[in-house]
């Protein structure tokens, strides 16, 4: 089989002017750059607001293994799949960091025959908007250390500042530095360091704004430290909220590109799925429901994490309502879940996975039923998308099927959209199609003017099984000061491991009678939610020992190489 | 007067494809991004090859005031002027950098009604060129350490290091640091530094290329430091090349825009004018010459820094041939050279400066007499442009325009263009084209096979007026080192302070018998140059107490406010 860089290059391409007329989209609804990529105006809401919101569905998992469940795979099939059972489609994904694709994961553009192109651009610099979350963010951060510098009027305390820089760049070495040094000239000393920018709040500000106004105002929300009165230090207060909003005039625009079968494909924001909230942009989704009948969207890591924000958090500011929810599992996942076999990345697969294993299965299946409960929470239909690899056996198939159907699920099906395109997810489009017509019962897990605490406490011991939560005396002060502060009433981000529905990655199935523990948990007013630490949250990967980089260059006739 | 932003937003812009289309571009020469902005396609070299090249422009300036001499908006105002005159023209420039767009000195669009336009983009990010350079660059950066945490096979030693990280922020505080810390997980412990974007050798080498694999190979020479046994380390060894290349492939493709009257204008990389060559990319430059028949561009600085870099370096890469330099001057700025009057950024002007002085304008034209006189030194002629102030008297524009001839001027002629577009610039124009035709003899200041104490003496000498050259002890070792290693061949990118034709930002006019120190000298291998440092250089700015950035914002109709 030909590597995915491959089977996009030689992909039947449209002009993406062509690909936005099929939306119903005129020349002056969006600006082109490039001819395989534009950005669709915003202005569109308006134009379109009388039309009724098509089909919302959010593509979830299982919690994966670390080689991940073929989630971004499935969600571009599906809506291939819908188009090829001649339901109208448009999906919506996030726009992956720059760091992994040289780094340790490669590129996010889906893989075999279910990918986004052109697979380049989108998984380098697309049309800048991360370039621009990077800017603005790090100008606040100048800025920050520009006032120290300059006599510190708003008297920041500078032990409290929390607003870090950032790089699009795996750089473990930018983790923890001191900067300010040699001299007076070159500011004030002190301990920061760098996050990658996908963990940038002014990230998770983009996919959760609704329009220019609304963005300027959560920029200027944003909370960066205390001053020694331990009043809260905004960006509106250093004055450089309207730089950082002009600064985000143009990635406020989703990115309209297509999928191999050219199915229109909006790419738009990719915060972070722990510290942040780990789905694409609200605006986005927004204007694709008002162009097509079916939206498939997808939320970062297992359920029990992007699910569960997509629905509390985004849902919450978008006021739209979903569907169904697509629960992506492989068989190899079901079989780790067991306890029986290891998933190490780098290392080769234990054989047993490629060997039918009912039993294992069975076992394994226990995450699978508890991630079904979390979508039922919401009141959403659940249709289980079992991710085909060739060693899988029917009876295996079959099993899954079975305990999916008996646990709650709509319906579960076999998905073949990475060998075989949308061709390969009719089965599943057809089930979902059902699904969204079957209709549900939208609600929110907690109401948002609960205390903090019934807030985690909902999630964990619904979503996570947990018996209880733990607090370490820091996040009690924490909660005690964001209450005070008035911040109590927003919704709240879990920070916790994607491996595990526990906090401990090495617990997999469904863990039980275990106790979350509560590390901290730190504001992200300017996105609107506060996210509490389970446990240590890496905000900047590094480099293995053989980055994916050493691989990418250009070919003698200049056609990139190396990219997966 | 309305503000430049004001005067902009008011323009009659007209779509990039029509203008495009004026000189010739087809759809497929050009890529859109967004609705007035484009990217020509390199493909277009070989398309026009066979057409003649047009007559090579270029714009610089006596040694200006801190305040600049307004280089920009006479090159803008030509290219205007000689479409105003029935010669078609392109005008070439650099892209700003961020930082002071947000810091002390605002955008870098021109001014007055000779700007490029649309200015908001122009100032923001534009297409992105200068955060592929960011990342291109940091990527590196991150492999560098990445490398040393993971057993440094290459045997690295860090003490050598010589490549910083960048950010195209104004941000004194990232100056010096101290990276690497936290323990063992987060890499080795050095202290580094961050430089701001514009001064990346990346950037030298997209003003440099002239093509895909030339820009490849560039990159993978790039030296970052030495390994144990002295022998250079590059951006090759450390496999890291190929991805920095994948990064710039957008980036290497000139960016039209247009002024403010519909003249094309290609926009093309920034690099720092001391530490690198301050000009703007050979590549837009070989396209615009075989789109029309004049190109006006631009080089930083006074004519002894980016000039001298225009010719020796620039010209040495591209191949192509100047035909006029035109020298810009104020009235204001030879009053200055007198030593009579003092021009201090921030600080109300001197109210002498305003007041007729024909005697402190003889004296101050030292610098212009001598700045003419290097031009004459590449036997190109010299068209001085005096840029009009209301204050100007007409006995002195007249002394000017005397002394210019009497001194081996071409011509001098008044420029009006920042308060009247390209109908100001019609007589400068006229005087432009006759010195086109009457032709030149160019030549290089020095031969590349000298050695290369040779090149920095006759530099030294020839342009900047000193005695000789004295070398601190670093610089001698250096010097021999690099002969050793066979970068002697190179051209020689002096880092030398703008505002005095010494190494004496103190020492205006003309200054004469001193000796330029060279403090110590640096490889840009991958650029293409070696640069002599002139004492200290800044390759980081600060932000002032009240930032530029303070004032930016959107008003209520969601139009850019606050930019200049």
């Amino acid at each position: 089989m030909m590597s995915d860089l491959e089977i996009a290059q030689r992909s039947n391409m449209k002009p993406i002017s062509e690909v936005a007329s099929l939306i119903g989209l005129s020349d002056d609804d969006y600006e082109l750059y490039g001819k395989y990529k534009a950005k669709v105006s915003l202005d569109v809401l308006d134009k379109f607001h009388d039309r009724p919101l098509g089909k919302y569905i959010d593509v979830t998992a299982i919690t994966p293994t670390p080689l991940g469940e073929g989630k971004t795979v499935t969600t571009i099939g599906l809506a291939m799949g819908l188009n090829a059972i001649g339901k109208k489609s448009i999906v919506c994904i996030r726009q992956p960091s720059l760091g992994p694709v040289f780094g340790i994961k490669g590129g996010a553009a889906g893989g075999g025959y279910s990918q986004v192109i052109p697979m380049e651009d989108f998984n380098l610099h697309l049309t800048g908007d991360t370039h621009a979350v990077s800017l603005a963010h790090n100008l606040l951060a100048a800025f920050i250390d520009n006032h120290l510098h300059h006599g510190n009027e708003l008297n920041i305390n500078p032990f409290t500042i929390s607003w870090p820089r950032v790089v699009d760049v795996s750089d473990r070495a930018l983790r923890k530095i001191v900067l300010g040094l040699g001299g007076k000239e070159n500011g004030v000393p002190r301990e920061s360091g760098f996050d990658i920018s996908v963990a940038s709040e002014v990230m998770a500000i983009l996919a959760l704004t609704t329009d220019l106004s609304d963005i300027r105002k959560r920029l200027g929300r944003i909370v960066i430290g205390y001053n020694k009165k331990k009043q809260p230090v905004t960006a509106e207060d250093l004055k450089c909220a309207g730089s950082m909003a002009v600064l985000m005039k143009d990635a406020i625009k989703p990115n309209l590109l297509q999928t191999l079968e050219n199915t229109p494909c909006l790419v738009h924001a990719g915060p972070f799925a722990n510290i942040a909230h780990g789905n694409s942009s609200i605006l986005a989704d927004q204007i694709a429901l008002r162009l097509t009948d079916y939206v498939v969207t997808e939320s970062g890591f297992g359920a029990d994490c992007g699910m569960e924000k997509f629905m509390d958090i985004k849902c919450r500011y978008s006021g739209l309502k979903p569907n169904c929810v697509v629960m992506v599992c492989s068989i190899r996942a079901l079989k780790m879940h067991s306890g029986k076999y290891k998933v190490v990345p780098g290392k080769p697969l234990d054989p047993g996975l490629a060997q039918e294993d009912i039993e294992a299965i069975t076992q394994g299946s226990e995450n699978l039923i508890k991630q079904i409960e979390n979508a039922r929470y919401f009141g959403i239909p659940v249709v289980v998308a079992i991710n085909a690899f060739t060693s899988d056996t029917p009876k295996e198939i079959e099993a899954v099927r079975k305990i999916s159907i008996e646990n709650g699920a709509f319906d579960a099906v076999i998905s073949e959209v990475w060998a075989k395109g949308g061709e390969g997810g009719k089965d599943l489009a057809q089930a979902v199609a059902r699904a969204c017509d079957n209709g549900g019962d939208f609600q929110f897990l907690y109401p948002l003017d609960a205390p903090i605490k019934d807030k985690i406490h909902a999630i964990a011991t619904k979503i996570y099984g947990a018996d209880g939560v733990v607090y370490e005396s820091v996040a009690e002060k924490k909660i005690k000061l964001f209450t005070e502060m008035g911040w109590d009433t927003l919704p709240i981000c879990m920070a916790k491991t994607h491996l595990s529905l526990s906090h401990d990655p090495k617990l997999l199935g469904r863990p039980r009678d275990y106790k979350l523990p509560i590390r901290d948990i730190r504001p992200s007013i300017g996105a609107g939610f506060l996210y509490p630490l389970c446990g240590e949250m890496r905000t900047m990967p590094g480099l293995p020992s053989k980055p994916a980089g050493n691989a990418v260059d250009f070919d003698e006739d200049g056609n990139v190489v190396g990219l997966f």
